[in-house]
């Protein structure tokens, strides 16, 4: 099928251009002698955990217990639960995926980690533990300063083997001077507690962290054992603008059908149910995507069907109702949870259509 | 099964609030003498589009095919996809719609009315038709002088039976002094064309306006003859805010678990993906929601799935790991877009399940 046989708003990705950047992080990761463990989150797709598998990861990352139930669908054999799991049927449910596969769950405090490990137990499975440090981000994770007592009474639970700490840098925005800086200060966190650990005789055979805007420099935390990137496999306006990746490495467009023009404007059929409200990480910018055949143009204002293009300083003006336009957008994680199904494409045809199994799975 | 059971994050409707919008608004319309056409993008439940007309709606309206294909299944007889659509494929599957219950078509170009007089020759129906007008919103609509034109070349479409025009006032945010007066002129602008049409000999049975802000002033448009109202249903923050509702007309909350905690802080397992990243409508105000259980706190950021919740002004910060939290969200329209079912309840028990049919209906 062509692309122009599609009907819109659809996600299109870029195949050759995926594949480069599958191509490229598992190289990084390798050069580098860092394990790598994708966050599916920005896809949730199990075909495409297998293509993150077949790219050199020892294994995935997911963010809820309803996306592991569709993972272990790609056949991965190591999965991460990256949240606090709270609740006594979301960790039954649990209990069923390790049965199918090693699961290790990412946690910050005893109020999460004594119901793992009574539920783990009820199910006679292992459970793998990474006790969580905020490394800066304030979301998640106990202070450098708590997590050796945490570590400690985590490895005293049963039916938990702790492995390791995780940290998340979500607060490192882009790979320039002061991103590196902050970058600097995660890793003489990383390295005290590490030494801490050792000092404890606890395990810390993992220390998983890693995000997408400074991934390329995670090299420079030492003792790091493993990246989590999730963002790499399509990227985004987002992680262009933060120098997180080129512009020609984002897969990813919305393609979209101009339905209504005045002077100056047009009116696409996609608005915040199709790329999401998210704003540009950037300061001041209240837009909300590029558009690819219009540059100059403000992709200005959402409605939850309608996306206002201002094409008043754009290098073309003449669009048609019933032309069509692809759009780069803003945050793609949040735009692929909005879709069916993603397309991709080569050339000017379309040879994959794919689920997106995860989406709406939020328990 | 109690509100306890469900697993989080749960998006909640109260029924008795519910019933009392539905309610409420056909009191209003049989008032007023106007006919009530909800639009269903709101909830995207066949189930509640037939309360909608189990209220005395005429008719029910969607933004989609997609949503429209979903939505006959409510058992409507006369339904408004209130958007220009384009594409062949779709107008295929639009008149698909039309051999099951009347369809209305609302438009704005030839370039949309004629493939769709296209498709309904082919597929050997008939389609009603609206033109649009701006009424001073500046997204879909040709200006006021533009329709009477257009509404002779629709009128002369085989295939197309023109009953009147529509138009959406999303410019007008809140019934104060700036919208009532906004209102003022979109009634002129509605009785104008009104005497253009009868003028040139044009139907005009259809006057289809309203938005839900300054719903319970639609009457004050004269010569209106039927509202399609949305958000009502549930009502959320920005409506309330507004004063388009009362605070106690809001049915719809979204129910989560506090999965991390630190001073003055806690974490909750709902961010973008469970509430949408749609900020409030008014000014200078960054939060995402209100928590009913903490007046006074501020939920100042969201990841994917992380409510950032500052409790440091709250009437409460004791909030302990697997305390649960019901948040009115800013918008609820792409909130309930987010999730794969909502649940209906009355005091702590969850008395219905519904499927949120056309979630994801993009095309």
């Amino acid at each position: 099928m062509r692309i122009s046989e599609l009907e819109t708003p659809a996600l299109l990705v870029d195949l050759d251009i995926m594949e480069a950047n599958l191509a490229r992080v598992a190289a990084y990761a390798l050069e580098h002698g860092l394990r790598l463990r994708p966050h599916t989150k920005t896809h949730k797709i199990p075909a495409l955990g297998r293509r993150q598998l077949e790219h050199d990861a020892i294994g995935l990352t997911v963010a809820k217990v309803g996306e592991a139930e569709v993972m272990v669908d790609s056949g991965v054999a190591d999965l991460l639960v990256a949240y606090p799991v709270v609740g006594r049927t979301k960790l039954e449910r649990l209990m069923e995926v390790a049965k199918k596969t090693r699961i290790t769950v990412a946690l910050d405090s005893l109020a999460v980690a004594q119901p793992l490990s009574d539920a783990a137990r009820a199910a006679q499975v292992q459970v793998d533990v990474f006790v969580e440090v905020d490394a800066g981000m304030g979301r998640v994770g106990v202070a450098p300063a708590d997590l050796v007592p945490l570590a400690k009474a985590v490895h005293n639970l049963p039916h938990l083997k702790l492995t390791g700490f995780n940290f998340y840098p979500g607060h490192i925005k882009a790979p320039d001077e002061i991103g590196l800086a902050a970058l600097a200060k995660v890793s003489d966190i990383v390295s005290a507690l590490i030494a801490e650990f050792r000092a404890a005789d606890l395990p810390v055979d993992v220390v998983s962290g890693g995000s997408t805007p400074a991934l390329y420099h995670s090299h420079r935390v030492k003792g790091l054992t493993e990246i989590r990137p999730g963002t790499y496999i399509f990227n985004d306006r987002n992680t262009a603008e933060a120098g997180g990746c080129g512009w020609e490495d984002c897969a990813a467009t919305i393609l979209t059908t101009v339905v209504s023009r005045r002077p100056g404007h047009i009116i696409v059929d996609g608005g915040s149910k199709t790329f999401s409200s998210d704003r540009t990480s950037g300061p001041g910018d209240p837009t909300f995507g590029l558009v690819r055949e219009a540059p100059g143009s403000l992709f200005y204002k959402m409605n939850e069907e309608h996306g206002y293009i201002d094409l008043r300083q754009a290098a073309r003006q003449d669009f048609a109702v019933g032309e069509r336009v692809r759009i780069l957008p803003n945050h793609i994680c949040v735009a692929v949870n909005l879709h069916e199904h993603i397309y991709g494409i080569r050339g000017d045809q379309v040879v994959e259509t794919w689920k997106v199994a995860a989406r709406g799975k939020l328990q």
